[in-house]
């Protein structure tokens, strides 16, 4: 049996407003859940289906399990076609303190799209990239559609959220900003370190950050398109420089 | 004053059954319907709001428009925030014999995500790739999500479907099969033409198409996410490839 308070809380964790205030986040699916038992996220309850712990033999010895019918996760679901399970958890402290200036970073200004950012960070995790720090108006890490698409890498990369000029302007360390007139990336020697900063697919990074870069990056095209997809160039340009 | 015949219409092109049978699709959204008055494509007839009437002078001269206020856009509209206009255009008679054989094509196996194809079609017109082949399962050009995240690409990329098996089989041309254990793509050669074939990301290739790969490629990893999204594979091998 579902206790009322449980679904309240999994309700309320659809919004931002309520993530920050308890902490907690939701984890959905089969594939993410997995990952979330490797890594070193703590797990508050999961609400499962019956299919699903049949299915899933090693899930049967896990504590604080709620199973419903898949029906009953699929209504409480903020995701389409979730029939699986919902695992509310704790999220995880990040310190600054912890950013590993030491490798290559990704910096992303204003990225709106959750699917945009959760390929980001899976991309990331495919090339080794250990932090990505994100203007305060990027959308949030625990977007349950951010998590999704990041496929169980949030619990290998880990996702700051800060203003960027206050990292860019403190730090001396170089930044490698993308834009569509850059240097092209074929011509350009892989970096070390240094912070890869990526803005919006509309409006590229933004004004106030473009004193901060050293030296402006760029795919080049040879077709119609306007632009690229932001993860696709993020994809584009670790694979080159990783 | 917009007819109910109109409403009907528009109704009707948001299920792939009626799309077939009436030969006709929806684009919507200023930035595609920009990108398709550029174009050869025929169009029926667009539902537009006011505001974006006033707001852009270039549309003023076009036949076959009903005002109608963006409210009434948004609510019949399949996607999510379109308030601007929608457009009734007549599909292309895409002729299998129009695909270019003598560049790069790229091959779909099973991609069922509508945005991953919007941003494949966009990726292939940025590296200038005419063609698309997609086995019959992968998603239709013709849902509004794939038109909307292809960002008027869709008017400058051929897209073609057919059982891959029988373009691959009766074709003397190199095919080049995308997985996760083939030739890093950093040493393979670049081609002058070939299809190059993608698989889902949960499937890979399927097996019945395998028999017809002459050389498998890879993009390779060195961190822990186990796929890359397909879109983003497709972007970093065509930047390498192209």
């Amino acid at each position: 049996m579902l206790p009322k308070s449980k679904i309240k809380v999994v309700q309320s964790l659809k919004h931002k407003k309520n993530r920050i205030n308890s902490n907690l986040f939701l984890v959905e699916g089969i594939k993410s859940f997995d990952e979330l038992l490797k890594s070193n996220y703590k797990i508050e309850f999961t609400i499962i289906s019956k299919e699903t712990l049949a299915n899933n033999k090693h899930y049967k010895n896990l504590k604080d399990l709620y199973v419903v019918s898949s029906a009953e996760i699929n209504k409480l679901s903020g995701l389409k076609n979730n029939k699986s399970l919902i695992s509310v958890v704790h999220k995880k402290n990040q310190k600054k303190e912890s950013i590993d200036f030491s490798n290559l970073i990704i910096a992303l200004d204003s990225v709106s799209d959750p699917g945009n950012l959760g390929t980001i960070i899976r991309i990331a995790d495919w090339f080794n990239i250990k932090s990505i720090l994100c203007s305060k108006n990027t959308v949030d890490l625990y977007n349950s559609k951010v998590i999704q698409s990041s496929m169980g890498s949030f619990t290998r990369v880990d996702v700051f959220y800060d203003n960027l000029e206050d990292i860019m302007g403190s730090k001396d360390i170089s930044v490698f900003g993308t834009s569509t007139d850059g240097t092209d990336i074929n011509n350009f020697e892989k970096p070390d370190k240094g912070i890869i900063l990526f803005g919006s697919e509309s409006q590229g990074v933004r004004e106030h950050l473009k004193k901060y870069v050293d030296k402006w990056i760029s795919v080049k095209k040879n077709g119609g398109a306007e632009s690229l997809n932001v993860s696709v160039s993020v994809g584009i340009i670790l694979h080159k420089l990783t």
